[in-house]
C-alpha cells in the first residue's frame, strides 16, 4: 500500500456482503455513517461495496488505504462460512487468528446476561487477527477489531446497524479523535415542520452566512420536516458549548413558528409532552388520513397517558352515525368541507370526553377528485372545550404522500393551538 | 484502461454526490439497481459512491473499466454547476459538448405535455458529449448518455429514482440484453406471509434443489413477508414462460398456507380484493395497533368499497362505552384477553354494521408487561356473522415490531377466514 497523495484525517469505508449487491439490503449503514463521520470533522471520500470475496477486500483494501488514513469495514464478521472478513484480514496482514481473551469475556458476559452458555460455534468470534485490538460489540457477540499500519488505521465492525451504529459512535469515533485530533465537537439539531428547504434556507441566509469559524449548518431533510443541525468544532469544550447554545437560539428566534423540538425529536413526540405537561388529553376522527393520525400518536411508548382513542370514520353512515355528523351537511356541503370537518371534531371530542380533537377529512387520490376538491384538497378540524377551527389545505397528487402531509399538518396545527 | 482481467458481462456502479457521502441521502439507487441486474443475469460486482469531483470520478471509471464490461453512473446530471457528471466525461474521452438535436427534441415533447416553455437552462441539456447517444428520459429533462470504448458500455444516468428507473429497466437493461445476449429472461415473484425466511428454506429445499438449469430463486425477506422470487433464462420466450408457470405451481402446493399473493402485492391489497369479489365490508376495533391496521387497509386505493371504518380503542373507557365490552370482563380478565378481544371485535362489528370485524388488544411496550402477560402479548379475534374467533401470539420486545407484527398476524388469521 502506498502512502503517496494520502489524504490524512478523511476516511472511506468498505461495505461487504453480496447481499448489498443483490439488492436485498440497502446500505443505509454506509449513509448514516457518512452522516456521523462528518458530525466529528472526519471527510467521507469514498464508500466501496463488494460480496464476500476475498481477493475483492484485498483489492479495494489496497486502493483506499492508498487514498485516505481512514479505512471502516462494516459486514462479513458472522460465524457462518461466507463471512469473509476476518480470513481477509489475515491473510492480508499476514498474520493468524489468535486466541482472545478479552474478546471472549465479552462475549462471555453478554451471554450470562441473556441467561445463555457460550456455544463452541460463538466461542470461534473470540479468535482474532493476532496484530488487531477488539472493540467491545456491546450488541452482539463479534467483537470489532482496530488494526494499525503506516500511519492508517483500518477499524472492521459488524454489519448489523444495531451492533455497528454504537460500536462507531462509542468506542471508534471517540478514540480516533483522542488519537488523532485535539478538537472537540459539538452539535444540535432544530427539528423544523410545516416549511420546505429552500424557504427556510432563504429565511436564515444572513444568519447562515454569519457563523463564526469552525461552526457549520447541515440541512437534513425528512418527508414533511426538516433538521437543521448546526456544529462545532473548538479546543475548549466549554465556550464551544456556549457558542452554541447562543446559535441555536439565535436561529429559533428567526424561524419561531417552524421550530417544534429539538435533536430528532419527531413531531408526534413533542406533542405528547407538551399534552402531558398540560394535562390534556386528545382524540382523533379520521377520513382520509385513516388512522395513520392515531397511528403515530400511539407509536410513541406512553401515548395512553393522553390519547384516548380515534374514530376513523372512512365511510359517511360513521361519520353520521359514529360522530353525530347531520346528513344534511354532508349531502349539502360534502364529506370534504369545513362544516362536515367541524362536526367531526366536535363529535369525537364529545364521544370520547376528551380535552382536545383533530379531525381529518380530505381526497387522498388517486379517484375522488373534482374541479372544486382535487385530489389533494384536506380540511383540518381541532376543537377544544371553546373552539373549534376549521382550515382548508391543497396538498398533492399522490395518495401516500398526501396521507403523510395530511398528517404533520394536522400536528402543526395542533402545536400552534397548544402554543396559545 | 485496462482490457486485462475484465470480466465481460458484469457491471459496477458508481454513484456520483456529496449528498451520498455526508448521509444527506441514502443510496438506495444502488440497490435497487443490483435486484434488477441480478435478476436480466448481470452480475454486479461493486458499488462505487464518489462526491461531487471530476478527477476522483475519472479514477473511478478507469478502475471500473479494468474490471468490468458495463459501468453504470448515476447522479450528477441537474442543470446547477457541482453537478460535474457531464463535463467530467466530456474531459475523460477528451470530446466537447455538442447540441444533440434528439436530446433537445425529448426535452421541448416533455416540456409541452407541461404546458410549458424550455428555458435557457434547460436548454444546457440538449448539449451532450460527442461520442455519446442519448437515452430519452420519460420523466426529467436530463437525458441519459451511452458511451461506448472497447467493447465496454458507460452509461451515465439521473440520479432522481423516479427517472433512473424507467431509464434502466425500459432503454438501457433492453438494450444490453439485444446487443450482447441471446437470452431471454422471466421471473415471478411469489408473496408469503406467517413465515420466516429459514422455514420457508427447510419447507422448499427439495423443490429448489431441483430447479432446472438457468433457473434461480432468491429469497427477499422484508418485515412480515418474504418475497420468492423465481427467475429463469432461455432462447424459448415461450416455453420458459410455461416452465416458470409450472414451477410456480409446483411451489405453491409445498407452502399453500403461507402464499397471499404474487409479484409484490401487500397483504392489505390481496385482502382488498379478496373482500371486493365476495362483497363483503370490513371494520377493525384496535388497542394495541392503534390505528395501524385501518392505516394499511386504507393505503390501498379504492378501499373505501370494502373498509368502512374504525374505532381505536386506546383507552378501556373507548372500549366499554363505544365498542360495548363489558366493564366487568375487562376488570376480571383485564383488556388483554379472550374475551376482550371477542366483545372487541362483534362490538366493532355490531357498531359499524360490516360483514367481518378485525380485534387487536396487545401489550405493545416497552411498559405494561407482567408475568403471565409480558411485552409482546397480542390477542386477535376476527367475527363475522355466525362466528367470532381469536387467538393469542407472543411477538417481540420492540414497540414498533409488535405493532407492525401485530398487523400482519391479523391479516393473516383474516386470510384463514376468507379462504374457507
Amino acid at each position: 500500500m502506498s502512502k503517496t497523495n494520502r489524504e490524512n484525517g478523511a476516511a472511506e469505508i468498505i461495505s461487504i456482503g453480496d447481499e448489498l449487491l443483490i439488492g436485498q439490503v440497502i446500505n443505509s449503514n454506509a449513509s448514516w455513517m457518512g452522516e456521523h463521520l462528518f458530525m466529528y470533522g472526519i471527510p467521507l471520500r469514498r464508500v466501496t461495496t463488494i460480496g464476500d470475496s476475498v481477493s475483492e477486500l484485498h483489492q479495494a483494501l489496497d486502493e483506499a488505504l492508498g487514498r485516505v488514513q481512514f479505512v471502516f469495514l462494516t459486514g462479513g464478521l458472522g460465524p457462518t462460512s461466507d463471512d469473509i472478513t476476518k480470513p481477509a484480514l489475515c491473510s492480508y496482514f499476514d498474520v493468524s487468528l489468535v486466541y482472545n481473551r478479552q474478546a471472549y469475556e465479552q462475549v462471555e458476559a453478554l451471554f450470562a446476561r441473556r441467561g445463555m452458555r457460550v456455544t463452541e460455534r460463538n466461542m470461534q468470534q473470540a479468535y482474532l487477527p493476532s496484530n488487531c485490538t477488539a472493540i467491545e460489540n456491546s450488541n452482539g457477540t463479534a467483537p470489532g477489531m482496530w488494526f494499525e499500519q503506516d500511519d492508517a488505521v483500518i477499524v472492521s465492525m459488524p454489519g448489523v446497524p444495531f451492533e455497528m451504529k454504537p460500536m462507531l459512535l462509542e468506542k471508534v469515533i471517540p478514540e480516533i479523535l483522542r488519537r488523532f485530533s485535539t478538537s472537540k465537537f459539538l452539535f444540535k439539531t432544530v427539528m423544523t415542520m410545516g416549511v420546505g428547504e429552500s424557504m427556510l434556507a432563504d429565511r436564515i441566509k444572513e444568519w447562515e452566512n454569519a457563523l463564526p469559524a469552525g461552526f457549520k449548518l447541515a440541512y437534513l431533510p425528512q418527508p414533511g420536516i426538516v433538521r437543521l443541525r448546526i456544529g462545532g468544532q473548538s479546543d475548549n469544550v466549554e465556550s464551544l458549548q456556549n457558542q452554541i447554545n447562543e446559535l441555536v437560539q439565535s436561529l429559533c428566534k428567526l424561524i419561531p413558528e417552524y421550530v417544534y423540538g429539538f435533536d430528532n425529536e419527531m413531531p408526534e413526540e413533542a406533542l405528547g409532552k407538551i399534552l402531558v405537561s398540560n394535562g390534556l388529553t386528545i382524540s382523533t376522527a379520521e377520513s382520509c388520513t385513516g388512522g395513520y393520525l392515531s397511528h403515530l400518536f400511539t407509536s410513541i411508548p406512553g401515548s395512553s397517558r393522553y390519547f384516548v382513542g380515534s374514530v376513523v370514520a372512512y365511510d359517511n353512515m360513521v361519520k353520521e352515525k359514529v360522530l353525530g355528523v347531520s346528513g344534511e351537511s354532508l349531502e349539502l356541503e360534502g364529506a370534504v368541507s369545513e362544516v362536515v370537518a367541524k362536526q367531526m371534531a366536535t363529535g369525537v371530542r364529545n364521544l370520547l370526553g376528551t380535552d382536545l380533537a383533530i379531525a381529518t377529512t380530505g381526497i387522498a387520490g388517486p379517484d375522488g377528485g373534482s374541479p372544486e376538491k382535487p385530489v389533494g384538497t384536506v380540511w383540518i378540524a381541532i376543537a377544544g372545550e371553546a373552539f373549534v377551527i376549521a382550515e382548508r389545505f391543497q396538498l398533492g397528487e399522490h395518495r401516500e404522500r398526501n396521507i403523510r402531509r395530511a398528517a404533520l399538518t394536522a400536528f402543526n396545527m395542533l402545536r400552534s393551538v397548544l402554543k396559545q
